[in-house]
């Protein structure tokens, strides 16, 4: 019980303060690559970047679950999803690039590394996903954050949002015929994605 | 000569300035649009709006091509696409649903609509274009502009993107291949498009 | 207490979403004034414009205040605030200039107007208050919605938000003295924008 | 001749995109910094903050000024503020108390440091103003950015913004007069920051 006052406290909303701030570092370092590749390459490889921060009920919730105290330590310990920061990459290829330049980066620690394009999840969805830790530079000290990031192109995201969607609804009356017409798509998406990306390197190996 | 002289005049800059106020005027009704649809629907028809405003360069290349003076009364005369709106939506019924209640506002004028969804063009290009004349307020008078939308979905808009990067190529070894490769993608793309607003009609159908 | 449910009911959601819309229609006005008026002047009368909605909870308290019944039909007819805007200015001359502009646009009615530059309140605040009604387009009405609209100069605004600090502190030892301080510094502000306004019709005066 | 001509090369263009990388760095900083202070003292040290890139014209021109070759290389050694940003604070004590938590990041060198509030300019100018180097991350390499950083407060950017347009007018019939005067606004000015300042730690002293 007062586990979950801790969630209402001082420290627990610095620590998610700390979080937002590795959230902007995660993203500027996004923001440089893009910025340098779509100058090679004059096309932007990042289509968009998205953020969210856990909300306080998932927190909770996912502590709970994993029979875990709801303090800021056992957050900071257990949790690598707080922080997280989503980028929509234009082509499969660009989703490996970016994902090997960020993690050349001295200041960059790989904590996890997860190929769900290679290795698809059984209903179909695809997404490279990474955790990483960051430095923050707070007023008076150099702080050290984890941040979740998901590298996968628009086809994917898109089939992703709809999954999604399914996923809130309770009412299951067809859902096994939806999940089978689902994972269909994700195969015709994935087809989709790597005849685009050749053509597209057929169209870059043009003069 | 002094025609293309006209384009670095106040005048100009001035009907720039309102063709830049006619794409405020419809990106509001976009987004106002666009926050009703989420309250009822609880999602997004509007994955991102784009707009772009013709550049001189353009638009002095247009008038010459098409043999007309290149004067700011011939620009707002003859030319439908200076300034430029897209609205990427997520599904196939988004495109139309918003069409519908952008042309059915009392403020708006259709001039022309071209719906390439229906009947693709030959390359296997897929949108809707819309042109509509829509009041801006200055400060003394209310004026009417044109604006040229295109509603299309986010698997036509990569599509689209891919394309145009074809175009600009110059060293066409290959083209032919690329273009009927890239001719079949749109296919597969519409296709997929049909799938998903079915997947989703039938979520939506859930309790 | 049926009543502060209705906070939580889908048609209080619904109100606050149009009041959102009805922030963005007055936003866009004063951008296509503000994008107009840096043509002819060749400078921004408007340094920034900041919106909000009403929080749930300051409704609730302003009702019950009033004595009036927490419903939405409540809400629309007797708040006048719930969207606000906050234009902020580089000169005292924009804020009327601006005004006026906004005021004599045909779709735009006013319902209120206090002018706290020409009449400040006893502790030193300066603003010009409008309360006006908007029409939103949607997709199947137009809907008039109300909007408070506060102007103000970029000093005016930095003294406000300094004396608004104060009032939420609760010891108040030397409040007083605080308060008759702030006065003062109101009223140098105000001979400071007296003062920049008239080196700029100065400056503008020149060829 | 060809000096010029570099400024439309393939490596000038790379400069300058490395330039914005470094602007974006810097942001990230401060943003960071003013997330912390915001949660430890419930206000935003920082009003606004803005960059601009100096332009190829004010670029040539200024190498020119300084009898340099026009060319990247001299760019780089020579010139310290073709990255350039704004920091606008709300309080004198915010413009030091940022200034000094940004320099002691072990990732930033001061290269120069010019205190224009302490020993405001002949014509009453007052900011602080830092030259320092900062690290991108490109996707090959570590590269060391150099970007001037300008903090003060909104009153004296204010007078800044109009002393400015001051100096672009030419004909200067009471120039004089127009100077004598904004040295008097900015000594008010100066005055009336120091009020303020005064009456936020009053204010922030009570519980």
């Amino acid at each position: 019980m007062n586990n979950i006052l801790e969630l209402r406290s001082d420290s627990f909303r610095t620590l998610m303060a700390y979080f937002r701030c590795a959230i902007m570092e995660i993203e500027t370092k996004f923001n440089v690559l893009n910025e340098e590749f779509s100058l090679q390459h004059d096309r932007n490889p990042i289509a968009d970047i998205k953020s969210r921060l856990k909300s306080v009920e998932s927190i909770e919730d996912k502590l709970t679950r994993k029979n875990l105290p709801v303090t800021c330590e056992a957050i900071e310990k257990n949790l690598n999803d707080v922080a997280g920061i989503r980028v929509i990459c234009t082509f499969i290829d660009d989703v490996y690039m970016l994902a090997d330049a960020l993690l050349s980066q001295d200041d960059i620690t790989l904590i996890q590394k997860k190929d769900y394009i290679e290795n698809p999840k059984p209903n179909g969805y695809r997404s490279l996903h990474l955790i990483v830790e960051v430095p923050i530079f707070l007023a008076e000290e150099k702080r050290f954050m984890r941040v979740e990031i998901q590298l996968r192109t628009i086809a994917m995201d898109f089939w992703a949002s709809l999954e999604h969607q399914l996923n809130y609804k309770k009412n299951i009356t067809n859902a096994e015929m939806i999940q089978n017409e689902l994972k269909h798509c994700a195969e015709v998406n994935a087809e989709l994605d790597r005849r685009m990306s050749e053509i597209k390197r057929n169209i870059a190996g043009m003069q």
